[in-house]
């Protein structure tokens, strides 16, 4: 089973490491870390780098399509015309297409999601409206094939769902147990309409100090290039 | 403030990657991926890489030091001396020393958790143990600027509860809702004590068809390592 992870500088790290610790325990699970050009991406925080082994133009199908979402990376993801007919070319052969947090927004660019109910993260979620698509406040949200899940750890809850669909319930469950999630979060405040106004004020400091941080990626990203060098070709 | 997450192959990347989302996002985070060597570092899958910047030797001090787990992996890490002096050191000028999953059996052989409560992974816990410390089934155990958590999952509510302490819990609950924590699992079988048994045998089997998986591992990281090349020094 080919489980494509679209990976892209600015991404953030636990859209696309949620779902990857749980589809990645599926029986055959071959997960491939793709991105436009192979070899590190920078995450988010600029701290974090994960390595793409394939670049986009050596994938041409996969069971399971996985797209993260990012603070602002997903905006410059979805003015990405080459970008988005590759995501629509594997959406062709999937036999699930998903996203995780603003991934949503790349998924709705690429035309997946006219006319259908999707979710996003609650900083961005708006944004499904300028492409025809339906914001829909739900942990996750499954129209046929494509699921589109909140924000950052939603991508957990999503892809155990998603492994019950593939699977069955009872390994699935097996899978929430391999990776103890039991979650007790120390406070609930994790839902934008629960929370207290002070906690969406500070939360709304820190997405934008966190957008001026994409600012400075690419200076990140060119000194990583310059100090990893991934050869190409065997 | 120096957050040090100390990562080598074999581990399970949401151990690292959970606590990384959250403690990144507190002021002035500087996080370093840490490695016995610099480069490219394989996870328990063999699928996702993740890039240390640093060696160990470069490292001598960290306000918070993360050592995250794996499915077998840790056991190795467990018996390597110069690892473990290189542990006891760092946790000698740290305000806060954590592990995630089999992650607190390295700290324990560290010599870390003598007659001190800390929790693992519940098919890691019964090690504790054997270096004197005493096993606790609970999400996040603290002991003084000590604080092991549960299995891979967990890390996301111990770096939750660990920056409340760092920062208040007003902050902390921004980094929740920016991550939009607010878990909904499919199923309610993420504790060992509570799933049933079918559920734990099949989690049991997955884990002794990963820790074969990590006999494999060094063809993979050799390979790597010819295929990514890190430049030392500057």
């Amino acid at each position: 089973m080919d489980i494509v992870i679209y990976i892209y500088n600015g991404l953030t790290a636990l859209d696309a490491v949620g779902p990857y610790e749980v589809l990645s325990r599926l029986p055959n699970a071959n997960v491939k870390f793709v991105a436009k050009e192979k070899g590190v991406i920078v995450t988010d925080t600029h701290f974090l780098k994960l390595v793409a082994e394939n670049d986009i133009s050596e994938i041409d199908k996969a069971d399971i399509l996985v797209v993260p979402g990012s603070v602002v990376g997903f905006i410059r993801e979805a003015k990405d015309k080459a970008l988005l007919s590759w995501i629509a070319k594997i959406n062709l052969t999937s036999t699930w297409t998903t996203s995780v947090c603003s991934g949503s927004i790349i998924l709705a660019a690429a035309g997946l999601l006219k006319d259908k109910k999707a979710t996003s993260h609650w900083g961005a979620i708006h944004l499904l409206k300028e492409y025809g698509s339906i914001p829909t406040s739900e942990r996750y949200v499954q129209e046929d094939k494509i699921i589109t899940a909140q924000g950052v750890s939603a991508g957990i809850d999503m892809s155990l769902y998603l492994a019950s669909q593939i699977v069955g319930i009872e390994k699935a469950k097996a899978y929430q147990l391999f990776i103890e999630y039991d979650p007790k979060p120390p406070f609930d405040s994790g839902n934008v309409t629960q929370a207290d106004v002070a906690t969406v004020e500070l939360a709304k400091k820190i997405l934008g100090k966190e957008a001026k941080k994409d600012l400075s990626l690419w200076d990140i990203v060119k000194n990583v290039q310059s100090l990893i060098k991934l050869k190409r070709g065997k």
